[in-house]
This record gives C-alpha cells, structure tokens and sequence, in this order.
C-alpha cells in the first residue's frame, strides 16, 4: 500500500530533498534528521532543508548539521518528502518546481497534498509514520536517526502527557531507548533548556497572574514594558500560558502580550491539551 | 525463585497488609493501591494503609478510597507487603507485631529488610515491580489497578524523562495505556493541578533568581516575609529548585528556604537529576 509505494520511490531513485514546516517543532526537526540521515545511510544524495534554523534547544541533536537553511543554485531532486507540515506553504520552499514528485507525510488532519499522501492523525508525530517506513525498509536506525525519532516523539506528546501519547507512541520510544536513546539527554536539552532571559521574564510577567472568583479562569499579562526590563525578546514568552493553565480547577487560560501600546495578542488555552486559538 | 515465592504466599495466605512509605508520592501510592486492589480482586482480605493521607493530586485514581490511615484495634495480617519503603521504619507502622511474614518490594538500593526481599535497583518503579509480579500470576489487571501503576512509573520517571526511563518503562507504560488508560488524565492530575497558592509563591519567589558570573549557578530564595505574604505554605514550594536548574548551563542549583530569622535551609539538585543533597 502506501508505504509500500513510499519504498519504491525509495529505491528507484537517487536525489532527495526533506523538508518540514517552518517555524519547526521538535517532530519537525527529528522527522526531517531521521529520514535524511537513513536515506544517506542507503546511499541516497539527500539536502535536508528547513526555512529557519535548527532551535538551540535540538542542537544536541547529532549530525544536525546536515540541516541547512538555503539550497545550492538550480536544485532539482527526484523526490520531495514534505513532512509534517500540514500545507505545502508551511515549508515555505517552491517545492513544485524542484522535484519531480512530492511525498507528505503527516500526522495532521485535512493535510492532503502531493502525489503520494501518508497522513495518519492516530500516530502522535510524524516521526511516528517515518519510523514505519524504515521499519517498512527493514532499516535499522542508528543512534543518532534514534535520537532524532525520540524528540519527535517526546515533543509531540508534551513528555507522554497528551492522551495522543498511545500504546505505539510508548513501544516506538522503547524500541529507541532499546537502540541507546538516553531519555534524560533528550528531554532534559528539550525541557531544561531555559535561557536566562527566559526565567528573568518569567519572573517578571508571573507576578501578574489573576485567577477569577470561580476558579475557572487564570490569566497572566506582559507588558512592553516587562519586556523591556527583562532585556529577552517576545519568543521567549512561548508556553508561559501553560502555567496559568496549570492551576487546578482552571478550565481556561489567557496570556495577555502587549505588542503596542494599545494592542495585545491573547493567547487561550484550555485544559486538555487542545488549543482553543489563537 | 522470588517472584515466585511471592505468589505461593499470596496463593497460601487470606489476610494481608500493604503499605508504602509515610508522606507518600506517586510510587508509593500507585504500588500500594495496585497491589491492594489486585488482592482483593483474588479474593483476598485486604487493608491498605499509609501514616499520611492520599495527596489531593492522587485522588482522581478509582477506589483510592480503599487507602486508609489507621487501622481498626487488634489488626493481625499474615503478610505485610511493604513498598517502596527502602527502610521499615518509614511506614510509621509496628509492621512486625501486625504480622507474620514481611515481604518487601522495592527498588531503591539498600533495602533489604524482610522476611522475603524483592529489590530491583534496575526498575524505574516499584510499580514495575509489582506489574512483573501481577503478571507472573496471570492477573489481568483493572483498569484502577492500570491507572495507579501508571501513576507510579510515570511519577518515578518524571514522565519519562529521567535516565531511569527505560526499555521496560515504556512497554509496561505502552501496555498499560493498552488497558485503557488516559496518559492526560493521570499527567494532567498529578503534574497540572498546581494550588493558587503555590502559583503565587512562586511569583513572589521566581523574581529573587540569581545567576552566577559563570552561568553554572544559581538560586532563587524564600523568606518568611514572601511565604507569609503569598497565604502558601512551606510546602507549596516543592520542587521549585527545578526552577533555577532548569537554566542552560546552570549545573548546580540551589533554594534558599529561610525557616527562622537567620536560618536557612538550603536545598541543592544538580544537573542530571541526580539530588545533591538536602
């Protein structure tokens, strides 16, 4: 079936290029590792390509390096594998134009382009749906393809909290760990990895947490002005939504973020793990 | 050998006691509660007890109600099962005069009291333990009984991010998601039902953060004066010395923690996980 047909276009063919969504996560940035590193491994010429550089938190991440963030002058490849993006915009690549065949392979719904479609929205990643491919290819991951699938996995599942996180999501990352993934050096590089400015602002917007009468509503605000004085820049605020969330019984959570003196972007989420928008 | 022996004292025996170390976390309550419930499943009489209550975070777990903290006059068990303890004086119980036979379960090092003594240093949790015997018996766990050893592999790996989150971590986890449970419903009680006020604490103390010139150290600290101002109490500040460690670079953490005029107790953790002491 699909993946069936996935390693035929594996094995008929020479020049590859992987690529994921822009802005990447840390299934966007394992999936694309993995699969590049394993087609080189089969002697493919693979260009493993993302918009935006690889986030200092994966850097741990070996041979990421092979990550590259601009493309050689008249590139043209066999295959495209499109992964984990959703929409053919999000790899902000003109990928039409530089290969003859495009492969998606996701884990989101309604994402249904290119001429082959591998979308599963049961797997928790879309390193998920890669590690059935080298599976599928009778491959065997090296350590450093392990470790690329694990952060897919881990990240994707918030650390196995999500109820995404299935009975294959944990026999996948146990088969990893069983090929040397240390789960410590992944989550801790993914989860310990504050920077300074980060903590120093947390400190400073924290303080403004409102809790509503009821118990079901948290909010905490920043100010240009807080962000000014914790000398860090706006994306280091990504997630401090979740720790109004946190709070027991809260059903809602809102991250007020000044972005002009009278503009604020609100950030909403609710409990379960689901983005209520944006 | 002593899985083994462990299930002929279970087959030849009716009346048992489980209990785990007094000031309970997840392990300790997953362990006693899994196993408690699994007796009674096989007919037998059990009590279950703890010197301390269920954490309030633990009480979405089904029949935890079967936990309880003093025992009826005149109790007389011919097993005691006791978990996690590492040593018998932490059930805060007289286990010797209650009972015939002691049987210990545990993986920390170091424990080895008891007429039978399982201890696997190797096991990420004593829940794993207890599923490994609950197997050899050809129990097919509850899914109350699933939940509560979840809670404790999940709890004793700090959802799987430690080193101790090993290949047979996740296919226990893996099947026990298998029997139904949800890894959100669990996460989410236990490791996203911060108080009001713990979360205002920890805005009061996030802000005394310092980072050491070389980046390798750093502290936050806690004074009477913020605790009594934030309506928390000492221990709503638990594990906030995460906080300081979880910076990049920062090897050794410390949380200055003021107890009297001038006196501080001061908590250290170390990268990797590892408690430096107290």
């Amino acid at each position: 079936m699909i993946v069936q047909q996935i390693i035929e276009n594996i094995n008929n063919n020479q020049r590859f290029l992987v690529v994921a969504h822009e802005n990447p996560d840390g299934d966007a940035i394992g999936s694309t590792l993995a699969l590049a590193l394993s087609l080189r491994d089969m002697g493919k010429d693979v260009v493993a390509y993302n918009a935006d550089a690889i986030p200092d938190v994966m850097r741990f991440l070996p041979q990421c390096d092979v990550l590259v963030d601009s493309l050689p002058d008249n590139s043209h490849f066999d295959i495209a594998f499109v992964l984990d993006a959703g929409d053919l915009e999000r790899t902000a690549l003109p990928v039409r134009d530089l290969c003859q065949t495009v492969i998606n392979i996701d884990h989101h719904p309604y994402s249904d382009f290119g001429d082959l479609c591998y979308v599963d929205t049961d797997a928790c990643a879309t390193a998920v749906l890669i590690y059935r491919v080298l599976m599928a290819c009778q491959y065997q991951p090296s350590l450093a393809v392990a470790k690329a699938l694990y952060l897919g996995i881990l990240s994707d599942t918030g650390s196995f909290r999500y109820s995404s996180a299935n009975q294959e999501s944990f026999a996948i990352a146990g088969a990893l760990v069983g090929l040397g993934v240390d789960p410590w050096e992944v989550s801790s590089n993914l989860y310990e990895s504050n920077t300074p400015e980060r903590m120093r602002l947390l400190s400073l917007v924290l303080p403004s947490l409102q809790i509503s009468s009821s118990g079901h509503y948290a909010s905490i605000s920043m100010t240009l002005d807080t962000l000014k004085q914790s000398g860090a820049s706006e994306e280091h605020s990504d997630g401090f939504v979740n720790y109004p969330r946190s709070i027991r019984g809260v059903e809602v959570a809102l991250f007020f973020n000044q972005t002009a003196e009278n503009l604020y972007k609100i950030s909403f989420r609710s409990r379960g793990a689901i983005d209520v928008g944006t």
